[in-house]
């Protein structure tokens, strides 16, 4: 394969003069750089990324850091991402946390060397936010507050959460149950974890008894939410409502439907997320609807702007949510 | 930020010794190592991965290339692949195709420009063969057959074929339905092809007869599934056994249920591949499920294996599937 000393050799001028003509940065007289051009031709030199991108100081690739792919939420919004970014002219990094600090920290680490033109970040380990204001690279957080500095793009999850109340409440609910992400107040600060707090203050507004129980999340554990399903069925048999998110909803509804609970009369399901396959189910399971494109769409935008050395004016990207009807709930 | 400039100064030697102290190539006195240690340390130098990877002519990157991460067989396998690499010091680029020749292209000449180190190739548009072989780089096939020179891993998808048949045979199936990636014969050659000519020989040899149906694959697009599912439904009333991939299973099912038919009774269905949330339907869906984690670790073994010049005996890795029962047929 050619190289840049091939081409300078053989249009007999310096590898300096070959990089300029290359990076269009400096000035070459007209008959040497068709001199250059024609020797690239012959010699079919395709330039080496790694080699000009040292030149630009730019590795042409963005990092997307998420607790696991394989959560279809996350698989959504990366497959959006790449996208968009493809259509940019960047290449996407998967880096997945599993929820581990020392992955989390490790991969910041990694970023910390300059192997990336920029950073989505939305993963959801504890670590001190300093750590990313020092990361000293683009950064824009997916659902994740990482302070003042770093744009952050959400769903109005208060609405979200208000939504979802609504619909249990319309739908006749005397006794509802909610899963929150982790223990409450203890957990990363999410704009996420707000809707829980509408949920519950609607649900009190009402004089709805409203129980919050804690749930791994986000995780792609199947098991796992089976097991914690099927016990909450049988701990809380007298909950009439449940608020939960799409694999959640999913095991919900298989434990009710082992149970032989009719849904929605027995027992209303709403879910959160509104991933793809949750459109899936039998009965058809009422959703809050994230627009998990546009928000990858508006995260892209944001992380290519800060790498173009564009100042950000609004650091909080809020999309709206959308309430889907679906036959577990009565309401709408 | 130091550079490897700051430090030849600071230590006062030349760049190049300090070269050859990172890269741990060529002598260097031990006073003199020490002692850019010693500034390495002082000034907090972190070595630039780009250009330490120029230098080794390394990127440490390996290229996943699947249709679509967001299809939940390709969310699970990136997923898993990218653990494994990261647990072998390189990180994981992800490039959508979205079934699309052009973008399959584009990626292939990016490729060719040597920002990564390894491919895993999961893609399924058709391109020749010889565009591969032509790329020089170390490359792992994903369920496709990329020529003889390109280790492919993939399931005994024969055997799968097998299995499915033979439990909607133990059902009492009297007329089947399966569904075919795309119009045969035309697809690109995949050993995954192999379970459907299987699937049609065993209900040949049984009598049953066996309609193949084509249906886009794979893709994440819900209400194709859904439309597909229930037209199915309506022109052939009288099949009484499917045999599809996950989403398509799951929509199957909704279909059904909206058309009150009873499985296993009136209808029964049997899935592959088996992802994740394939395990969250009721009824559960008796599938042939793939191990997908398996099938990453093989392809990142190769393809980490040829990085590392290694060459590889066994061109043909064939994983087990195992046949996971459900409510939908009764035979196993």
């Amino acid at each position: 394969m050619a190289t840049i000393q091939d081409v300078a050799k053989h249009a007999q001028v310096g590898v300096g003069t070959v990089s300029r003509v290359l990076s269009g940065k400096g000035y070459v007289k007209a008959e040497t750089r068709q001199k250059i051009q024609a020797s690239i031709e012959e010699l079919n030199y395709t330039p080496n990324e790694m080699a000009r991108n040292l030149f630009f100081q730019k590795s042409g690739i963005v990092a997307v850091i998420v607790p696991e792919v394989a959560h279809p939420f996350f698989a959504q919004f990366v497959n959006a991402a790449e996208m968009v970014l493809c259509e940019k002219g960047y290449q996407t990094m998967i880096c997945n946390t599993y929820y581990e600090q020392n992955y989390e920290q490790r991969y910041l680490e990694m970023l910390k060397r300059r192997r990336v033109d920029g950073i989505i970040f939305g993963a959801h380990t504890v670590l001190d936010i300093s750590q990313y204001e020092n990361i000293h690279l683009p950064i824009v957080a997916l659902d994740r507050d990482l302070g003042e500095s770093i744009p952050c793009v959400s769903v109005d999850h208060r609405a979200g959460g208000r939504m979802a109340a609504e619909e249990l409440i319309r739908s006749g609910c005397r006794k509802v149950l909610q899963f929150v992400g982790s223990k409450r107040g203890t957990e990363v600060s999410t704009p996420a974890n707000e809707r829980h707090d509408v949920f519950e203050e609607t649900m009190k507004k009402h004089g709805i008894p409203c129980r919050s129980v804690c749930a791994k999340w986000p995780t792609a554990d199947i098991s796992y939410y089976q097991t914690t399903a099927a016990r909450l069925l049988e701990d809380y048999p007298d909950i009439d409502g449940i608020f939960a998110t799409d694999l959640m909803s999913m095991a919900v509804l298989q434990a009710a439907m082992l149970h032989r609970k009719r849904l929605p009369e027995d027992l209303k399901l709403i879910t959160y997320d509104g991933t793809n396959s949750i459109a899936l189910t039998y009965p058809q399971i009422t959703a809050v609807v994230q627009p998990i494109e546009r928000l990858a769409n508006e995260a892209v935008q944001l992380v290519v702007d800060l790498i173009d050395g564009k100042s950000i004016e609004n650091k909080k990207v809020e999309l709206q949510v959308v309430l889907r009807p679906g036959s577990t709930t009565m309401g709408s």
